[in-house]
């Protein structure tokens, strides 16, 4: 699958698109930023983002685009610029009816470096070895970005398997058919018919 | 002038159009509410805003559009959803050109009420006298959009004039010209022809 990832930022918002499946070699795709001037209105700094994000989902054609979550425990002014860019990411994906999947940082960090704690730098040297890179990715942005994309590969068979267990289980709890197996089977085929929208939250 | 407000949320989006000037009755145009169901992810609300916002940009043209600007001081999960919304709403304004100015909410509640801490209701009993309304409008969104055009009109002439006294004192400080009327002329002079775009911030 190829997943466009999406670290977003008002001043700078990463970019990076990966290919591949859970447990083979990945390939990086393309990585980049999108920058907007500090001294142009949010409105029109949106703008901007929206159209560099279309014009990286018309280059690659994702299957996927996974955003960072978004949390206001931070520097309040930066954290209100972050949650706008992220709006118009999840809006770009999702009016092209693409799956739109977020993570958060530590989740990011776990998958990539095995530690939700993990520094930036870690990070961009994990990536710059998955994706076999000959150095880290710059700007931290763009190396988070690839982050996030290849934390969506990997995650999704896992998501996807969670998906149909929690669907199985509800099913079989509110059958009222004596024969589990037919309610389990009728969830799992449920769930793949969905898998290619299902995964938005 | 003919102003659309938009009081920001995810599962209620406040919007109000009231057309009028400064120091005369003002017009209520139309008002309502864009609402999306908690049940679908967070980027296919993102998108029924746009498509809700986009249809009354269509149908009253407004010459701005304020929004109210979000602080983070709230619930965290409120802010977030808020945030994005408030995005999706500069984003549309912006796309087409027009001005989007954020006003606080205490600037809205002084404006219409005299009074920064002003209860909910007050504002909904302030917006119906002014508008000249049977009753205050309902739910309370529609209230605090129709308050926020009804503030950014009020608040544009006034706005304007600091703007140009700003320019004016600016030109006024690094000009190495003799005459200060020359300078103050031409940042006045300026100002009008920026005066479409430059309510944006």
């Amino acid at each position: 699958m190829r997943v466009l990832g999406v670290d977003p930022g008002l001043t700078r918002c990463g970019i990076g698109v990966v290919e591949g499946v859970a447990g083979r070699p990945l390939t990086m795709k393309g990585v980049g930023v999108v920058r907007t001037p500090a001294d142009i209105s949010v409105a029109e700094r949106l703008v901007m983002i929206e159209q560099g994000i279309e014009q990286w989902l018309d280059r690659y054609s994702p299957e996927a685009v996974a955003v960072e979550r978004v949390f206001s425990q931070h520097n309040v002014r930066t954290v209100m610029g972050t949650a706008q860019a992220s709006a118009v990411a999840m809006l770009c994906a999702a009016r092209r009816g693409l799956p739109v999947e977020l993570h958060t940082p530590s989740e990011v960090k776990a998958a990539v470096t095995g530690a939700g704690r993990a520094e930036k730098a870690q990070v961009g040297t994990m990536v710059m070895r998955l994706l076999r890179l000959d150095e880290p990715p710059r700007p931290a942005d763009a190396a988070d970005a690839l982050a996030l994309a290849i934390c969506h590969i990997w995650r999704t068979p896992f998501q996807q398997r969670l998906n149909r267990l929690q669907q199985a289980h509800a099913r079989h709890a509110a059958a009222s058919s004596p024969g589990p197996g037919a309610g389990a089977q009728a969830a799992a085929a449920d769930d793949t018919a969905r898998a290619p929208k299902g995964t938005s939250r």
